[in-house]
């Protein structure tokens, strides 16, 4: 059977200091629609979701020094920090890749906004890439 | 008038060292769909799209040693280098972002891959991130 790939870009997460500076860049100069702001304390962050298309854009802000955002920050500034695949059957494609010798962050997904189910990638194996896998309920 | 924003990412651009060494994490991972390689002199790089959705990820390989994506290799290594949105208009776009004083790296649009009238952010108007403006014929 022909394996089927992620069905569309989830949300592409990007790092900021601070999403109430951030945000006017996205709602008044790009005219994107703000969907949904929430605290995800489990990944250390709020986050602020615009709609694009079949997508969205992710604003990530740390909630604490401790968050991985903050590390990020400290090491690159605000920037990209991660794409979303949007996926089904997420364990079964873990796996999978597992199998296949690729490094998972995650071996069982975790849950991020929204109540989705989430699971990174490690970078050494997608060419410095942070991709996610991200199931939607 | 209510404006309306870009209608899709139309694509994610990713720096990489060797499009071939990269692509079977694409398409033997994760399964995507490699649709067309093309070399860009203008913009210094070759580029494969695999689709995924609605949108695209865009691996680029530079071309020489001057391309701006190899600069961006050594700096930091593979990964994101940035995110196209999907625009119509993108001359009164470009025009409205310069107007509301958002810096951009092109003030006219010129040609990308496939065609594209292209035109790139700069970074400093918008926390950190590489935006294109992408309209296709």
């Amino acid at each position: 059977m022909e394996k089927k790939g992620p069905e569309r870009i989830d949300h592409i997460g990007i790092a900021v200091y601070s999403i109430e500076d951030a945000l006017s860049f996205y709602t008044e100069q790009l005219h994107l629609k703000l969907v949904h702001i929430e605290n995800v304390p489990s990944q250390g962050v709020k986050v602020a979701f615009l709609e694009i298309g079949e997508s969205k854009i992710e604003l990530l802000e740390p909630l604490s020094e401790k968050s991985p955002i903050s590390t990020f920050l400290r090491k690159r500034g605000e920037g990209i920090h991660h794409v979303a695949l949007g996926v089904k059957n997420i364990q079964s494609r873990i796996e999978d890749l597992q199998n296949n010798g690729v490094k998972m962050i995650h071996d069982h997904p975790v849950e991020g906004a929204g109540g989705a189910k989430v699971a990174f990638l490690h970078p050494t194996s997608t060419k410095g890439v942070l991709y996610e896998f991200c199931e939607k309920s």
